[in-house]
């Protein structure tokens, strides 16, 4: 055969799902496997959003406007301006997903050989949008023992170069669950101003804080010039299998940028953007008692983590995720061990080892990602499997 | 702000929507549009895939599996065995639409910088999906009088660069109707193999055929090293709304590069390719009925066209469109015209001006892109209108 392109051999594999195969054979010898690995909530989605897939009733299931119908574009602004943007339906275009958000919003400012600057660790498939653009995303380690936040202007700075054209967040974030404060979020809007940049703001997980709420990108007053905004409705309402997204930006010229790119892949789904319309009928208490659950996980996970001889963990203040630092050699060894050569009372855990959110592996060699998407019980019983695995892995250290 | 990336620059505007808001005024006029513009077929989807949506009902609408659901790419890849390839389940990656289908198979071949070959007129979204990647898409001209078949080998291989890395066809084709025979196929075959170069075959009006039927590329010797396959059920099921495609090659390596860009953009939506699902249960007679009444559709447009003075046009193989040659300056302009300037008994028509489907848009300057989407009846129509038009249109030439 000929070559694949340099683009198609670089792509990552997925550092979520590498450990999928070890894990079903684990289930095959009867453990029952906790999956921690994953950002999939088990919270129900809206009964709403379900009642509008068995509500759709027409002839032909016909292609529908390139950037999403009116009404849904309409509610996401809406709820965009409740987090402090000033915007409207035009400058939202529903996407495929966050995923096809971030792609058009790197497309948008960045061409090949660009540089779009990150913090590490980092969600891992922006590594996959940047290799699929023709990017290279280079990323400013945050460290742990300050629970990720935001690195200093200096040591940001020292990154940025010529061909830096945005930096790019999610806040809050995933892998780290980390919220950052008003006053983080005013740094790098400072800084993004200063160096004539764009900031990439991933606010998927903007429903899941467990203090003060989070300060939008769009509320920067560098909105208007140089946000853009990646949304979706999977995390917001359970919903990861409906693949709905938005890309948000004040601009006019982004807009339209967006909406040619919009235009090239004709348009979203029809009936998943229905049932994400209907998705924003949410009454409030349905994120009131989601975050009240997550909140007390959270707390199970990390209190439970800091009680195990040798795990350091943060507290995270949203999302669903944290990155714990455990005392062994290797996470991504430890993650297997823990599905190939472990169980405890019948049962193990799965954890996404952190080394596949790094632009520089080893920096994550004794973290892995777990996400907190399991109730208390779940939870109680994962840790005493980390416990005694802890206890007996061969490559504590 | 700062400077936008060239390729969101680059991004073309879609010719086929471009007359969108002329045509919204013509109707605010009172006058009926027969929109001759757009594939969107007036078939009704197969009723199955309805009442899939309507079946769905779970309490969480989770992530499915990257590459898409098990059960569909099996069915894929019985339809493609069927249509005489040697694929499995494993080399089948559902996508969002023939749109991701398209832009991941130009990622996997081509670097930025690289550049694709295809035929003039093309499938426009071509070019965005090149540009979306970095690449350059150069076109060979077919010729109209020739029915758009494919240009003689030294013509193509004229246009065959060192940084020429795949060929990309649409057979049947868009905007032509053109299906290739099968001697041009193999041609094609040999060419893509003498210069070590991939072929992507975008077959998603394969169905639509109303000679012999239609040699997909997956048949060729060359196929399993050299073909990916661009697919679709937006046009097969009257189902452009559902956003479900699918990529696939036979070789190895290809299925992992697809595996890892679905990775990244986690999976394809969950109830669309449940409604997909079903879709392939559809008994044969929808496709014999529905094939019938396009093929008379077809005649009646193309009988209809050269029966007008001055029209010139081919009878196309597939598809359902077809590319006249117009007596007018410039079919830009007389398309807008048709809306903004023209009735005729109440009525007028949209279609898609050719410049737009052309690398050097003075190519198709007489000519546009006519979709026989609507029935007999509103197709007579449109051509008494075309007609009188054209008797009456001031850049007659």
């Amino acid at each position: 055969m000929a070559q694949l392109s340099k683009r198609a051999a670089q792509m990552p594999a997925s550092p979520i799902r590498r450990l999928v195969p070890f894990a079903d054979a684990a289930r095959g010898r009867g453990v029952h496997v906790h999956q921690l690995n994953i950002g999939q909530p088990d919270v129900p989605t809206p009964r709403g959003m379900i009642e509008a897939y068995q509500a759709y009733d027409e002839e032909v299931l016909a292609y529908g406007p390139s950037q999403g119908l009116p009404e849904l574009r309409e509610a996401v602004a809406d709820y965009w301006r409740g987090a402090g943007g000033e915007v409207v339906a035009e400058n939202v275009s529903i996407t495929f997903g966050g995923s096809e958000a971030a792609l058009f919003a790197l497309a948008a400012v960045a061409d090949p050989g660009d540089e779009v600057l990150t913090t590490e660790p980092f969600y891992a498939n922006y590594l996959g949008f940047a290799t699929m653009g023709g990017l290279t995303l280079r990323a400013v380690p945050a460290s742990a023992a300050e629970g990720f936040h935001l690195p200093s202007d200096d040591v940001i700075e020292a990154s940025i170069g010529p061909r830096t054209k945005a930096v790019v967040i999610s806040n809050p974030g995933n892998p780290t669950g980390t919220v950052y404060t008003p006053d983080e979020m005013s740094r790098l809007g400072a800084l993004v101003e200063k160096h004539g940049l764009y900031l990439i703001s991933d606010e998927v997980y903007r429903e899941f804080a467990y203090g003060a709420p989070v300060t939008s990108a769009l509320s920067l007053p560098i909105a208007a010039e140089r946000v853009i905004v990646v949304d979706s409705v999977s995390k917001r309402f359970s919903a990861c299998g409906a693949r709905v997204g938005a890309v948000i930006s004040p601009h006019p010229d982004l807009s339209a940028a967006f909406m040619r790119m919009s235009f090239a892949r004709l348009c979203p789904a029809t009936v998943d953007q229905r049932a994400a319309l209907a998705a924003y009928s949410t009454p409030p208490e349905y994120f009131a008692e989601v975050v009240a659950e997550y909140e007390k996980r959270r707390d199970t996970l990390v209190d439970g983590l800091r009680a195990i001889p040798g795990v350091e963990t943060y507290r995270p203040e949203g999302a669903f995720y944290t990155v714990p630092t455990f005392p062994v050699d290797d996470c991504d060894r430890f993650a297997q061990w823990l599905l190939t050569d472990f169980a405890h009372e019948g049962e193990t855990v799965m954890m996404a080892p952190a080394s596949g959110f790094y632009s520089r592996p080893e920096l994550g060699r004794q973290q892995a990602r777990m996400a907190y998407v399991l109730g208390v019980p779940a939870l109680e019983r994962s840790l005493s499997a980390l416990r005694a695995a802890l206890a007996v892995y061969p490559g504590r250290v």
